[in-house]
């Protein structure tokens, strides 16, 4: 939370849910990438908060963007950057958007398998391309599944195909995991890449970017450790694993840039109990699931929730979402700790939203609007 | 899968994913429901599907509609509908919500506890309210939460309250849980209502009506029992219950009623394998979890995929979205049969999809657009 959320709140009293962004957090957040890790380029990940203020800032502060679609790499245009400072970063492409990219001046595309390769080899001759590797995501609060990536072993064979079909065999990229606590996460994976830089060389082919992807956290209950931390970490490993002839390289934070620059304000709609016999009390807001808190799903991630009356004494209750929908449940297993003396019509402040929140806003699920954003 | 969309899709050839609804089948499953259920007067669940067209022609037919929210009371209103036909089936809402309403003539509202009954009193003098109960969704695919509804036991102090502070005490509602494939789901729910109603009258309040929900499902992959088969089995658990003086009764499908009336026409954006070591295919759609098929969520819905090479042999598939979101996976725990002649640009029809797609939707998650939607 900061100050001047708290003044843009009290001065424009908005209806409704909204999430509010500081842009000065996401200055801060783009300094300290930069700083932690001073050689390496950092291609913000625009699904995470698209918001054309956001890009526009990134784009002034000399970032790069890490896009998952030709709308985000249009997006990414119309704030300013250059199309040399955009990643294609998604590994499924239709051949038809890999040509629009091309077209739109963006040279740098993700594979993890050959069919890909033959697309992009199609369509946008002569680009650099970079192999996702598996990777195990261990320590990570929103764990990868293997949607994304292919076994170690079969990278060099993807990367081999795109050398051969004229595309430039640029690297090896992998992912951690969102919300990575861990900071020596990326040891592994870099002892991964690093073998296969090696068995390219052997192939005759001199690889030279590994794109280190995302997972950086936002702090919201727990402590995480900060960039510089992660930074340290990463260039410890980097060393142990390519010695004295480090790669170029790539991070690709969403969550860690923008998290904590937002804070969703909402209402309480309504309090009550099941039945005379259970104490549990429900706290029912006006955003839910499906306005906005779909990283709930599971109860992985848990936000801080703020209320007016935090200093009176708490009582675990389960908070649910305003939709006649049963799944819209944001925490029951573990049930949430709220003022005794919360009461409806309360405001309360959910923070560290910046990301992944209104981008997972359905269009309008149960005739209510998609979650408002306010970029100041 | 009907003639009109066939042909509406070869000849008009759209761009991207898209819902195709055919108003036929949305015709015939309200008949088939009003002619199961001759003496229940039918509330469509707007939340299932809101285009305009379907509640137009619902309103035509005679159909009332169970509302979310003011949003969705005012596009039923839109659709020409009369405010008396209208239920604000949610047992969440803000008194500046609920006085909304009544401003636009809705007189029937939900609750299930005593502060969303002091609300009501307060804004909307004079309506009619029903309690919902909870009741335990066994046997349903997509199964309740307790979000909804009181103990039964708690009923009546709510509905003597309502009656106290001059609100019309109408009547009980529950809901079985969606996709409901046992018949006599509704017996121990009428059961815990007719409890109600013999209770209520003995505090000298005559309850009329049972909303007796929704839940009923439509074919995917499995059979289900039809309309007349539901319909026999309620009016056999309602005599049990009630004997010869048989309230006035509600059912409220969504899923029934639209659920079987669309199909999404998507595209395989790539196929590809994980590593030579595992055989299982990964195909990836142009559509996922995040633009339409929200309901393959714990893969409870299971849809019925039809694709150009369905007489060729088949191999199991990990079946995933466009997304660069590593949840965006539809099925995976259990793989789907898919051709192994499927091929990379092939368009799949996946049916049964008219309920709970375009609404789940989101507002453009990674940079695509929300799901498409053609009402023929």
């Amino acid at each position: 939370m900061t100050d001047r959320i708290r003044e843009f709140l009290a001065a424009r009293r908005p209806e409704g849910p909204c999430l509010v962004l500081d842009l000065d957090v996401v200055r801060d957040n783009y300094t300290a990438f930069a700083r932690a890790l001073p050689d390496t380029r950092v291609f913000y990940a625009v699904k995470a908060n698209p918001a054309p203020e956001v890009l526009k800032l990134l784009a002034e502060l000399g970032s790069c963007f890490d896009t998952a679609s030709v709308g985000e790499i249009e997006a990414v245009l119309a704030a300013g950057a250059s199309a040399d400072r955009i990643s294609y970063g998604n590994t499924i492409k239709k051949e038809r958007d890999i040509a629009r990219a091309y077209e739109l001046g963006v040279r740098l595309f993700a594979v993890d398998c050959e069919p890909e390769v033959e697309k992009i080899a199609r369509v946008a001759p002569g680009s650099k391309v970079f192999c996702r590797i598996l990777c195990d995501g261990a320590g990570a609060e929103w764990p990868l599944s293997k949607k994304f990536g292919c076994a170690p072993a079969m990278a060099p064979r993807v990367l081999e195909l795109a050398h051969r079909l004229g595309l430039h065999a640029y690297g090896v990229s992998f992912h951690v995991g969102s919300q990575q606590n861990n900071v020596d996460a990326w040891d592994q994976a870099l002892g991964s890449a690093a073998s296969i830089f090696r068995e390219m060389a052997e192939r005759g082919i001199a690889l030279s970017m590994v794109n280190m992807g995302g997972g950086f956290p936002t702090k919201y209950l727990k402590r995480v450790p900060k960039v510089q931390s992660y930074g340290n970490a990463i260039f410890r490993a980097l060393s142990k694993h390519f010695g004295n002839r480090l790669p170029e390289t790539i991070i690709e934070p969403g969550r860690g840039m923008v998290g904590n620059a937002g804070v969703i304000k909402a209402e309480v709609v309504l309090i009550s109990q099941k039945s005379d016999d259970d104490p549990t009390r429900w706290v029912y807001l006006d955003i839910g699931k499906f306005h906005g808190l779909a990283e709930t799903m599971d109860e992985a991630i848990r936000y801080p929730i703020k209320t007016p009356r935090d200093r009176d004494a708490k009582t675990p209750c389960v908070i649910a979402g305003p939709t006649c929908d049963s799944v819209d449940v944001l925490y029951e297993k573990a049930p949430y700790e709220l003022p005794i003396s919360l009461a409806i019509g309360d405001e309360v402040l959910i923070e560290a939203t910046g990301a992944y929140t209104t981008m997972y806003s359905t269009v309008g699920f149960n005739g209510f609007a998609p979650l408002a954003s306010y970029v100041i």
